[in-house]
């Protein structure tokens, strides 16, 4: 017998399943309610479900609930810091099955050798991931990435099984106003799936963009904005990223009536939130305990996930459905009991029993080495343009303050909170060294510097003293960057991520652990953000306005222009 | 400027739309809420809505209350005894722009041809007719049908764009013991479009059949049963045609939770219901009639429908969506005003614009000329099986009458309501003729006869007198097949239909006008159905339960066994 006849014949009860979930309540996404049952897996099926059955191995489920497992429907997990294996090993157990991903972060350092690395990554996690191919890459041409992706390296692209179809596509003034790369892009989904990226669009920009056929929207921050963009047809991807943190505006949103058109996503979360919080079962607490009816966080949560995607194999516990089911305590607590993803019990020894793929990107910092009179701002324009951080956002405010002009620089000054932000061209492109200021950090001495920074993943350092930029700064090239914080000419704490300048290759416990000592490293700067290192990631991203910079100088998100 | 481009700047407002619809009320089906706005269509796409819009050509719907077209998502187009382009002039001025059609019946007589006609005309239609390739042909091996599919036929036919996957799998038994044949077609289409056809099948057995991949049905009857298909991840089709009618029966399963899972589909609906009553409009009328929320019959009609299907382009008003939309006095009464179907306003114009094909199968009733003496009952067993009619019902109670053997022969007996029901194949390949009884005719003299007769579509006759039977019957040969009454000798009253024995190359309203002279030429037989050639039709269909009859006899479904 094949596989189908196998599962027919296991439904039937002719043969014995693989394993049975015994005695469980299931939670029909369907109807909405909980049925007593068993569940029948078969290889990576489920073939039966509600009546009797035996299995090879039986599990007694009795007292627990039975959902599907859960989609996270946009991220990176390059934000995770680890690689995708370890970021399997750290979700999964939570409850997330299935992880539509856009690899653009690794894309802008090492183009589509990254890609492929999560393709091919993809075929031997647990969960299932799927690689959406990055659409903007790099975000705009107000910086300097390591690659490109035009549309001819995206056509190389698809047709890997792991695919859905195009990653957000976060140029949004290049579809309205018909770039004709962009167009080309948009041309090779043409009636497939494209995913979105269009922050504060409305009226008919918002419809011209939705009509260049884009499908999904995550960026939506307020309850007005999202039920703009659901009347006119995009699925609204509620997120809870570490930083981007929306589920309190959008969850009065979410109601029996729009759940089957809404999901949930995570974009980019550290391993401080996940380990401290949780991932989308973090999400799924939240959204019930703020008043959301269990039903529609659940369907938000697989069932409309999938409908959204067109994963027609999974989202239900049904059968011929991929067995991807967490077993729960309650549907309101959210704590996964036991997990199955394709059939597979969700263990250490299934975790190490994978095999895995070698890393990419080794030895991509290649930045000039700086010094202190680098951080030095050119100009003598005593009006000074300062990014103004909204904690929580990445979104920033465009500030504009007064600084005067001493020996040829305008300094930082920590009494008006008032600190230099720097990019230095890392990919062993040009060198670029670009400065400004930015309002929000509180930070009082020393320096932070990172690799981490959107989408270009140039280095980026925020401080009130060169010498400890520069110190920063430089280490990062020494450890195939990653996070620094020194002070007074010393190294406080580090973060060393060798994959592309964005991953570790420690375990996530390990990588947990520095972020921790870093946080505190950074707290006794004075540094008052709950994440300063992911607050700082998105200073550069020239694609969320307002005011940003890269390594070209100052962007003003909402002209497209860059202004010092 | 493509397509594309063409329908962003449309959006924008940066050149004008072909047409704008202006003013009116857009029942938003993703929010429930009735939106007030324009709509800007452009070529066969909407471009934008809510916003103010200028076009070419501005109609002004205030007042009226705009839906998306309406799916049905199973029919049999030859049901409605016109050819697809007649079928398209009836229904799409109601609001129907999708019909998902299985061409099984053309298939049983002229097997791939008559898919192929189908798929060919799609093209030039108003409506959207989308293709399913059938997939029993014939519905077993204990009827002769004109032609045969085998799973290599059907991967020949899979591939035009009208397409979308597999048709109902009516030979359930053979799906979930797993018969050969019926593998292969499955796994044709593994982890793509099958639709489902499995009535009265619940329990394990369901849990089977669903396991092979099997993702809608639309022949559940009871609330009971469409519950526990929905349980188990079926879309649910409701169903009312002219002979099944399970709309009452579900509407208390539609409701708003499960709405966005469930469908309305048609199946076999004759035109005097169409022209009397309405088609998916009447369904949507009675719905709401009946209690049903109107967001959730309209979710059901149109965006609920275009996802089961994986039909992204449409279900929505919203913009890339197709241009299908349909303006009504009222969500209550749902009387299109006016229809859209890919941009193009259904008109009478429009459609005599349209290109035809020609029609295929002509000629194709090859039947034995027949005697009045080849309607005698073989055997001399009194205890009699005898079809019970269900009127409204195509499935059948199994009854047993004791008739005496008189003269060789066991004769009609119209004080008992025990007619004669008599199959002659015709398709030349063998001269079968079995006979048997039924009751719940009513018929007191004469015959009536029909090469409409599922899903062989062998000739069918049902009478008292073999005379009149034998005239019925070798009638049909004459004029290439349809329907006939006869009595005393004479016919009084007849419809050709001259494509397959199945379709008239009349206009619709002739057809109709006929059929108003057959229904009461029927009557004066003493006939009591208020459709008696579509309840004759479904005598003949061997997967319907309990009992029917084919060109081998009477079959009892429960058993698959021909038991005379």
């Amino acid at each position: 017998m094949n596989d189908i006849e196998t599962r027919i014949a296991t439904a039937r009860g002719e043969v014995k399943a693989d394993i049975v979930l015994k005695n469980g309540r299931i939670f029909d996404l369907m109807t909405g309610e909980l049925v007593q049952g068993d569940v029948a897996i078969c290889g990576d099926r489920i073939a039966g479900v509600f009546e009797s059955y035996e299995g090879e191995r039986e599990i007694d489920v009795s007292g627990r609930v039975l959902v599907p497992g859960f989609i996270d429907t946009h991220l990176h997990i390059e934000s995770s810091l680890v690689t995708p294996f370890e970021f399997d090993r750290c979700v999964t157990p939570r409850g997330v099955t299935t992880a539509i991903c856009d690899p653009h972060e690794i894309a802008n350092v090492i183009g589509s050798q990254g890609v492929r690395y999560f393709q091919e990554a993809s075929a031997h996690t647990l969960m299932d991931i799927c690689v959406q191919i990055s659409s903007c890459v790099p975000s705009t041409h107000m910086e300097t990435a390591g690659a490109e992706l035009l549309a001819e390296d995206i056509a190389k692209l698809v047709g890997h099984p792991s695919g859905i179809g195009l990653a957000e596509f976060m140029n949004y003034p290049g579809v309205i106003h018909r770039d004709a790369e962009a167009m080309k892009k948009i041309r090779l989904f043409e009636d497939a799936h494209i995913d979105g990226h269009a922050p504060q669009l409305s009226g008919r920009d918002l419809n011209a963009y939705i009509a260049a056929g884009i499908r999904t929207e995550h960026e939506a921050t307020t309850f007005e904005e999202a039920r703009e963009k659901l009347r006119k047809g995009m699925r609204v991807l509620i997120r809870e990223g570490s930083v981007s943190k929306d589920l309190v505006a959008l969850q009065p949103l979410l109601t029996h009536l729009t759940a089957p058109y809404m999901c949930l996503c995570t974009d980019d979360r550290n391993p401080l939130d996940i380990a401290e919080a949780g991932h989308l079962d973090h999400m799924i607490r939240e959204l019930i305990a703020r008043g959301c009816p269990a039903l529609a966080v659940y369907r938000a949560a697989s069932l409309s996930a999938a409908e959204a995607f067109g994963l027609k194999d999974r989202g239900m516990i049904a059968p011929a459905k991929r067995a991807d089911i967490v077993v729960l305590d309650s549907l309101e607590s959210c704590r996964a009991q036991m997990v199955f993803a394709g059939g597979v019990e969700v263990t250490d020894a299934a975790f190490d029993a994978r095999e895995t793929i070698p890393p990419v990107g080794r030895n991509s910092v290649q930045a000039p080495r700086v010094s202190p009179q680098d951080f030095r701002t050119t100009g003598n324009r005593e009006e000074t343009d300062v990014i103004g951080i909204i904690e929580g956002k990445i979104i920033t405010e465009h500030l504009h303050e007064t600084v005067a002009f001493e020996d040829g620089d305008k300094r930082p000054d920590p009494s008006r909170d008032l600190a230099r932000i720097t990019v230095v061209e890392r990919h062993g492109k040009n060198g670029n060294i670009a400065s400004g200021f930015v309002r929000g950090f509180g930070i009082k001495g020393g320096a932070i510097a990172s690799t981490v920074c959107h989408d270009h993943h140039n280095i980026v350092s925020v401080g009130v003293d060169y010498e400890d930029m520069a110190l920063a700064v430089n280490r990062l090239s020494e450890i195939e960057g990653g996070f620094v914080v020194a002070r007074d000419g010393k190294v406080l704490a580090e973060l060393s991520l060798p994959v592309a300048g964005l991953m570790s290759l420690e375990p996530f416990e390990a990588v947990h652990a520095r972020l921790v000592e870093l946080r505190e490293a950074a707290a006794s700067l004075g540094v008052t953000l709950e994440e300063p290192f992911l607050q700082l990631a998105f200073l550069a991203l020239p694609v969320i306005p307002a005011l940003k910079i890269t390594d070209r100088g100052m962007v003003d998100v909402t002209k497209f222009e860059i202004i010092s």
